[in-house]
């Protein structure tokens, strides 16, 4: 990235700070979705993109919320094949694993964010579009979106940037090994059976379902949802004990930190208490 | 815990011998609920008594399985949050830690013990008692009883007591990262659905199941299960090929054991062996 | 096995290379089963014949998709207890090892072979059958199909040749648990909701519903499939971040390779590309 990163605003220029993204604020939620909606095809020089905007969203250290997706299709149809191709006939070794570690490292990026990642999904979410999909911390499908990852039919590894980890994480090794194996696509009333996404959104509402949930988060307490999600993303490569003590490590802090509440006495009617701090 | 541990018999006593706590043994059953069955909140206090009952269960060497819930709602409610935010109020950082270590301690060495341990859920199983049960071997409930991790709605971290361990390899890291970090209840059929729990008990009825599956269990070959459970617990966390060498030996051992049976020739009509070593 | 490795050939004299297991090959996909189709429990002389069939086919390096199954009921109905008992009772600790350790060699060699292992399951895939089935990358079962692991009702450990490992990833911890703990069989129906099984065969044609996923694979890029099951395999036992750095090393790979083609722009209609290399 330049050396002069980037600082994503409220304001309208954002999409003038970054070249293929568009980026919206409201509120702590960021939304970040391609520049062009009608041409969502993801690059290399898209995902390289994504990686510095997410860097520079966790050294700001204003966002409660990303969601993936924006207006459109999001980043369905996955990574443009002949831009790949053309792109990796000219390259040597070193510039091809500098290629195929983008993806990677957005997905890396992703789950080691101190905040919530939401992706909405409308229509086909394809490739390195999915790989995307999965390192998010929610999945917000409407009836009509599809995962797929084509990889292998295009005799690539099906495990691309994390497919390999977090899908059989997601679904079982099972399902995964079914749909890296043979990259079919699956719709979205399987995706929600298997466990890919949550409750299906209501036609063509993915995009606004995504953001009503990253507001809902955007509105509770921040250090309780940055210290679940880093320990839901440790937790995966942790023993049983080392677990248990970076729980009660994590909860100590929090127990001790400004902005503890009292459990609500009935968790699903209360009114949700303002939080304040991050 | 005090340095002469309780040891808990067969008689009504047992009760006497702990502060909290009810403890009733049948065969090689132990029942343990709370000792207030019409106010069934866990305390600090509480899950410590129930930490050192475990241990001394497992010292002791009697108990072929055990059960939690015993009658009224067992641990159902959760931590009581007047009395939490009361104590942590007045703790330093060394006393927070020790408060947040404890209910970790309980699910650690449930999942250590050698023998299966069976959750009942009747009603609403919130906070650190919906930990307890992620630890059992089996969770028994009836239609009307629901999970729910209320952490994040009191500004506390999701994951905790081992949560963010456990409920990943139970449902799916998606379906664990929703419960988790949004902290909305998921009510019995939802949670057979995605395998949180196994088939439903008839209304009303999750007590008395959970009590019919511990005795099927006591019935059979204590070592066969101890030596499941703990490669199911170790498995999780070890390399496929440490874990089929570690299954070779524990069935080398079992194979040398006195109370080896042959394999029934149809192992579901056939009556059961009566098995007599531990 | 012998200093002599026999060489499966495409001839139906593979039958007399093997004293228990009969071999076939159709271009790319070997299958394998019983060589008596009327018995087909599994002993352990027909296991450790199966590890040798399984190195040599690695070593040989021809074979592009390994189907488990044959004609019959397969590797159906597991270890003959009367078999294993009789030999059991002659055994020291040693060749007790050597004998549990069997088993287990077969599924490892399964999870790490360079071809992706289809089982055809009819009937009832019980014990060591089961546990073979567990290694396999896709499990196709008809309707009346059902899985069993009854080790504990013989007093032996559930978790026999990697069952501990490999079932709580495919159908998670609790449905795991359940399944070897009990020894209850589990349906065709109930395997497919729990993600044991893919989509069902029709009524009685697992076998030729096998056969077609293999030959469907077969024509498909054999360095696309080694390397995502062999990253599939690898990234149960990583971090997050060694599995990215894995993913992105063996898709730069893989790029540089002859047999990589364009994505295809309709990854579900259009006609598949002859593949060529390996």
């Amino acid at each position: 990235m330049s050396p002069h990163p980037r600082h994503p605003s409220s304001s309208a220029n954002d999409a003038a700070r970054t070249r293929y993204l568009r980026l919206e604020r409201s509120g702590g939620v960021i939304t970040v979705g391609p520049e062009q909606a009608d041409r969502p095809a993801l690059t290399a020089e898209i995902i390289a993109e994504l990686r510095d905007v997410v860097a520079e969203l966790v050294r700001e250290g204003r966002t409660r919320v990303l969601v993936l997706g924006g207006s459109g299709h999001g980043f369905g149809s996955g990574a443009d094949p002949e831009r790949i191709v053309a792109a990796t006939l000219a390259l040597g070794a070193g510039e091809l694993l500098a290629l195929t570690r983008t993806t990677g490292q957005v997905v890396r990026a992703l789950r080691e964010a101190p905040f919530p990642v939401v992706a909405g999904v409308r229509g086909t979410a394809a490739g390195a579009a999915a790989a995307l999909a999965l390192a998010a911390d929610f999945r917000v499908a409407d009836p009509g979106a599809r995962f797929v990852f084509p990889f292998t039919r295009a005799g690539l590894a099906g495990a691309d940037a994390g497919a390999a980890y977090l899908l059989p994480r997601l679904v079982g090794l099972g399902r995964a090994s079914r749909l890296l194996l043979l990259g079919d696509p699956v719709d979205a009333a399987e995706a929600e059976r298997i466990g890919l996404v949550g409750p299906l959104a209501p036609e063509d509402r993915a995009a606004e379902a995504a953001d009503q949930l990253a507001h809902r988060l955007a509105a509770g307490p921040a250090p309780a949802h940055r210290e679940t999600k880093a320990l839901l993303t440790a937790e995966l490569d942790l023993p049983l004990g080392a677990a248990v003590d970076l729980d009660a490590a994590a909860q100590a802090l929090l127990l001790a930190a400004p902005d503890h509440a009292p459990f609500p006495a009935a968790p699903t009617t209360r009114p949700e208490p303002e939080w304040e701090g991050h």
